[in-house]
């Protein structure tokens, strides 16, 4: 380890085998912590190859269970994203595909964060069951063409670990090491095809777009050399993506989008993925998949796909029809405007903060979401406002919270005299 | 700690809070390996400015025990080789220095090596005391003028602990470490002016002179940043330092010296080291202090302090008058040349590996050293050899390291048909 840790101090590409050995040997704990953490600091200032990081990549890929569904015979499509503040593309996304007959078989984690993961906001849905064995879980995607469950099993491990010790010595911000952690996730999940979507602006972990297409480009060169089919998207996170910020919140907005009720940016992004997936998946081109996922919308079928899905996995397929019956949260507060202008900008990361202080998120991994929780952004970034318009609505079962949303919420708002212009939605795609 | 490690990854500068709370932290176990050794990674690539560096050596210094000379009205010198083959220069230069006036009060460590540390090579002369307690080290010191003893108590185990962990993560050779950590322990034994010597070779840790140089360089800044009186010189490595090593071996030749018998390179550096402790000692110019040094050898009086010296630790000074009094080692071998030409280069460093064969050294700390064994060196880069002619002898209690040491002896030795040039013997000189 000492000579390993030596020639990645010195810039040098480590090998197959050496990057085996210090994986492996760090999941089974022969490796110590301290070596590991000098390692991933050297890693930190000279990065890694390519070829470096498609070894990392599957070493930690190889680290613990794995499932090839390729081998079960199911040619799914998995979707990533690199997490943003109301990112609910997965539950408009996979049934949108689904209904055009591309499988979808995906885990999905819980985390910390601004409100739950996929699986949370999924379980906002009475009844939905997320901790499915692997054989229900593959007979649903072979079913009903889709399934998204919590992440089962022991997958990738080395990465949970090494992850866990990069968050403590300040080794997290390194594209080779940010990318392989990401990936070794998707390989040891299975699908054939995966279409990425990396978040850049003040709501992502990639503040800048430049950045955000390093790591793009990273991902897809990993994924090639993983021998998948692999294409990203560089898109807007810097202002949240569509009005709702929460869990059941979300979930009636995608609903909204499937029955084409909502229209506009979350809509337009959740075609842009639908059509690469598709168009990665069938072998078409993207004007043709885009189409068939335009077609799936208008149709209802992606709707009905949603609402199939949805009661195969257990959920109360009544609110889909109804979302009425999502429980509401017992206090709400409106935001409003104490300016003049054009909304200049928005700390997404800000707004993020509010939404858990309102209940919807986890700080820590023991706590517990209020799936009511949330909050519905009414003006974004180039929106013109007067003083008194509702900048956005605040919903919590925990009244003292939403004074501080409430604060928290107006300080992440910054308005101009002059006209702004809103952000693109998509800055770039990398195949 | 986190934010430390994160601030030094970026390049910025850390406060003496910063550094204290580090060495503070880890020393005591709060702080874990894993973050502490991310750190020293981050610091072998962005450096430490010479503000860092005094911080770090002092609190590492502050960590354990401290010896403040000066409070017991002492005012010693204290000198410090980076270490090579054959340097038994605090042997010579000590008694020169104390029979000059000036007080010389040093710890010294053993360490793993070709052969023992100075205490190990004190310890060759029967009787040597190297375990005093502090108040009769003081009063050698007061009386006689010069005592020589192991490290003792708990001094700078930040710097232990620091070292250890360095040693095992490949952040060993980073220039503001190696310097913190030399004179973290310099600073800790309480001398008021240090003399360093800093080698430059392939017998040495830094192998090339431009290396050593900046290195001398950082310590003496560190030191005066400690407020000491502190010079360093920069002398060559490439070669073994005068004609022996091993333990008695090298005590026999630093009494040679003394008495004005052996001249030479080894003679010669001795006389600029004490010249510089003397000068800055003193406040005398150097040409003053080399005339001094030069009397103290020409007219007994450096002698005849090593040996009230060497009788008030213990020792059997009859050793002094008689270095057959020494045990000799049971077997001997010549390494004679196979070649004729110039000696073009030696790997000092395979030398030591000779030595520590022939028993002279300690691979693990348990290991015994054999007093008697070593080798004298008769030939050197750039003299004249004949095939057939004397390059060296071996000496050692075990037969069979003989054919080894002798084997790794010719194979560090190059020949060459042209003339070659012997390298200088002192660099530079840093005030």
């Amino acid at each position: 380890m000492y000579d390993i840790i030596l020639k990645k101090r010195l810039g040098h590409e480590l090998s197959r085998d050496e990057i085996k050995f210090f994986v492996d040997g760090f999941t089974l704990g022969a490796i110590p912590d301290y070596q590991m953490s000098a390692l991933l600091m050297a890693i930190c200032f000279n990065s890694m190859t390519d070829k470096e990081t498609v070894e990392l990549t599957y070493a930690m890929a190889d680290s613990g269970d794995k499932l090839d569904l390729v081998k079960h015979g199911i040619y799914a499509c998995d979707k990533h994203s690199t997490g943003g503040v109301g990112d609910k593309t997965s539950l408009i996304v996979a049934p949108i595909v689904a209904s055009c007959g591309v499988k979808i078989a995906k885990m999905s984690g819980r985390g910390l964060g601004h409100t739950g993961g996929t699986i949370d906001k999924l379980e906002s849905i009475r009844g939905y069951k997320t901790e499915l064995d692997v054989s229900e879980f593959l007979s649903i995607v072979e079913d009903v063409g889709v399934s998204i469950i919590g992440q089962t099993g022991n997958m990738a491990p080395a990465d949970k670990k090494i992850y866990a010790l990069r968050d403590v010595t300040a080794t997290v911000d390194s594209i080779p090491l940010i990318a392989s952690s990401v990936m070794s996730k998707k390989i040891a999940a299975g699908a054939k095809t995966i279409v990425l979507d990396v978040k850049a602006g003040s709501g992502a972990f990639m503040q800048d777009t430049e950045s955000a297409r390093v790591l793009a480009q990273k991902m897809v060169s990993i994924g090639k050399g993983c021998q998948r089919n692999v294409a990203a998207l560089v898109t807007d996170m810097d202002v949240p993506l569509g009005k709702c910020v929460g869990n059941s919140l979300e979930v009636i907005e995608a609903i909204a989008v499937l029955r084409g009720e909502e229209k506009g940016e979350l809509s337009e992004l959740c075609i842009e993925l639908s059509s690469l997936m598709l168009s990665l998946s069938l072998g078409i081109d993207r004007d043709a998949a885009r189409e068939r996922a335009l077609t799936a919308v208008s149709d209802g079928s992606a709707f009905n796909k949603f609402v199939e899905w949805i009661k195969a996995q257990g959920g109360n397929e009544g609110w889909a029809y109804n979302t009425d019956l999502f429980p509401k949260a017992k206090y709400h507060a409106e935001v409003l405007s104490l300016s003049d202008g054009w909304i200049k900008r928005m700390n997404t990361q800000e707004i993020g903060r509010a939404s858990l202080t309102l209940g919807a998120g986890r700080r820590t991994k023991d706590d517990d979401i209020d799936f009511a929780a949330g909050l519905v952004v009414e003006k974004k970034t180039g929106d013109r406002v007067k003083r008194g318009d509702l900048l956005a609505t605040l919903y919590s079962n925990d009244f003292e919270s939403l004074a501080v949303a409430k604060e928290i919420y107006l300080n992440s708002v910054e308005f101009s005299k002059e006209s702004v212009e809103r952000p693109r939605l998509i800055y770039d795609i990398v195949i």
